[in-house]
């Protein structure tokens, strides 16, 4: 396997798009991402999404992405595993470069989800959980994850309020991030008092959804040195998968697959938690941040919130978070996050991220959580000068 | 890339199964393929499926399959190419597996189609034509393959009956195989006489929709010359896209993704089509299977439907296809088709075909068809020994 490297990136804001159809959204990321890295031609499209076939009854992504962008393609699929559709669109495209099959890949997360009544929206979402014993029961994902949050604050004693700073921190970044879907910061008081979804979730533990598309361009380390970019190398990449349902995991306040496809990504970079400069995680909801934060080995079990209470998750902590805003600020367009945060890990690594640079920032790492830790996958990218 | 190979398949029987949920079906032929293998653990999992998150109200199918199979993956995901989900899953199973990512793969097809009414699944099929510009004017599937068979006709002077081979030879290989839907012969004259649907396609041209799953086990070449089974190579494996909407092609009468990906899996393979003893074509009607058979290089161009009329395309002609019933007597359970193919390939090489074996069969071809030729994908197989 040879070395890859991210040689251009590109996003659309992320907000409710009625103007735009699914294939402009998803080409306004690649013609940004292809003049970024400065190539009129790529060899391949990965199509992260996870529901355009019901929401926006268009499926073939691959084909009709790689038709309005007026390329003829290699190869060109869509890649669903609910919410980490992003991740593994670019893992997919890491892969094909890496294996010498393909040259160049272009990678791209989108969806289109504010066509749809939100009611509709939510019983999509709920695809991402087992039909038989989890949707069908009438368990939104909002309630399995307030079932995983009320367990964890049972057994370790937190309160609602040592929650708090995961948002505050996503809302404070999101203000200078102009692709964010929320500009605005919260406070402890509007986090407190905020409307309960399920209880004790409530409306800012948890991420808005939307239409948005991310992309970037990946090619062989080689060349992307012989180039007059910042290299940023895809230094590790690993995927797990977990039961689909909650209930049957012998422990649920520990993500598995996080562990699993963390390591798999630090084994592979040779780099272990202490050397991460900034973490994008999939905080689709607090209580993910947090059992994400433990699982990838920044905190011992049941320890999360306090690197929260701490302020370790802003831009000048040990271990920043959610640098752009994260799913919480910037927004959760499902299929598109995974594309985001691999876009923020390179501004990062740039240091083109503004107001919410991570000083001297040279290893980025992102994970992206589908279903409720069922498929988790991890990536750590390297700035090489 | 190192060389990989089969060494398990397994499938169910097309039909309506209201039965069995989407992850029995599949389950089955994953179990089935496993125990072919004879192997109780692979490392990850590609899920072809085109229509689930409507038609069944489940996505995720990575983790959802891998979860009911009992297995924990390195990877699972779901590739989704429209009617080439399948060969698509099966292309990423090989390329991980070949690039040394991974140490084996499963590749499952499944599709559940006969759960929702008629009228839905030929709206679900309508959303890998283009949502903007084909689906939202009405036109089906069906009519869009119906103009491209109207033209031809036209062009190369052919009347309707001399497709007719194309299905009489499809449903006489059917009645022999226990998994095909369609296990009675036709006649000419019932050709002659079906039901029309779009204009010139009857029912007899057209390819049945079905609940069905099929899988193979995949693993390096050289793991698999030490097991105690007959060898199967994939020696090539081609994709290529054209644009989504025929309208915008030049020559809507030839299939130029077709044409690209026999082409690579030509090359990758150091074989021409004269070397190849059987091919799998996509028969969703005689017209595919026509131009098909002319853009991988078979035929002329206009000259496809001569071959069925002299009878080169039955098990002891020259280029037998649909050998086990094709799209038309099989069934066409569509993102589950690819795999299919993938399936009776294997049993050819091995020469456990039966009744329709092809004479000493050692080099097979696959090709899958997305969209109206969109997006295709052909993979050649080997027999080693």
């Amino acid at each position: 396997m040879r070395p890859v490297a991210v040689i251009g990136i590109g996003q659309v804001k992320i907000d409710e798009h009625w103007d735009l159809s699914l294939k402009e959204l998803a080409g306004n990321a690649v013609f940004a991402a292809m003049q970024d890295a400065g190539r009129a031609r790529v060899d391949s499209l990965f199509v992260g999404n996870m529901m355009s076939g019901s929401a926006n009854r268009q499926q073939h992504l691959g084909s009709y992405i790689a038709d309005w962008v007026g390329l003829r393609m290699h190869e060109a699929i869509r890649i669903e595993a609910a919410c980490s559709s992003g991740a593994a669109a670019f893992r997919s495209a890491v892969m094909a470069v890496a294996s010498g099959q393909l040259d160049s890949a272009l990678a791209v997360g989108v969806e289109k989800m504010t066509d749809s009544p939100i009611a509709e929206i939510t019983t999509e979402l709920a695809t991402a959980a087992d039909a038989d014993y989890e949707s069908d029961m009438g368990t939104s994902f909002v309630a399995l994850n307030a079932l995983v949050m009320q367990r964890y604050i049972y057994e370790y004693g937190w309160k609602h309020a040592d929650f708090a700073n995961f948002s505050i921190n996503a809302h404070a970044n999101g203000v200078y991030n102009p692709f964010a879907r929320f500009n605005s910061p919260i406070t402890l008081d509007a986090f407190e008092k905020a409307h309960v979804v399920a209880d004790p979730i409530n409306i800012l533990d948890a991420s808005p959804v939307g239409d948005g598309a991310a992309a970037a361009v990946i090619v062989p380390l080689e060349e992307a040195r012989s180039l007059n970019h910042t290299c940023i190398r895809v230094a590790g990449s690993g995927a797990a998968t977990d039961t689909i349902a909650i209930h049957n995991r012998s422990n649920p306040l520990w993500l598995k697959a996080a562990e699993l496809s963390s390591k798999q990504a630090y084994n592979q970079a040779g780099l272990s938690p202490v050397e991460i400069d900034l973490f994008e995680a999939h905080d689709a909801f607090t209580i993910m941040a947090t059992l994400s934060l433990e699982a990838c080995g920044f905190a011992e079990p049941g320890q999360g919130p306090r690197l929260a209470i701490e302020n370790q998750i802003i831009p000048a902590g040990r271990i920043p978070i959610s640098t752009r805003g994260g799913l919480k600020a910037r927004g959760h367009p499902v299929g598109a996050t995974g594309m985001y945060q691999i876009v923020e890990v390179v501004q990062q690594l740039r240091h083109e991220a503004g107001e919410t640079q991570v000083p001297d920032a040279r290893v980025g790492m992102a994970q992206n959580i589908g279903g409720s830790g069922s498929n988790i996958i991890t990536h750590i990218l390297v700035r090489e000068d």
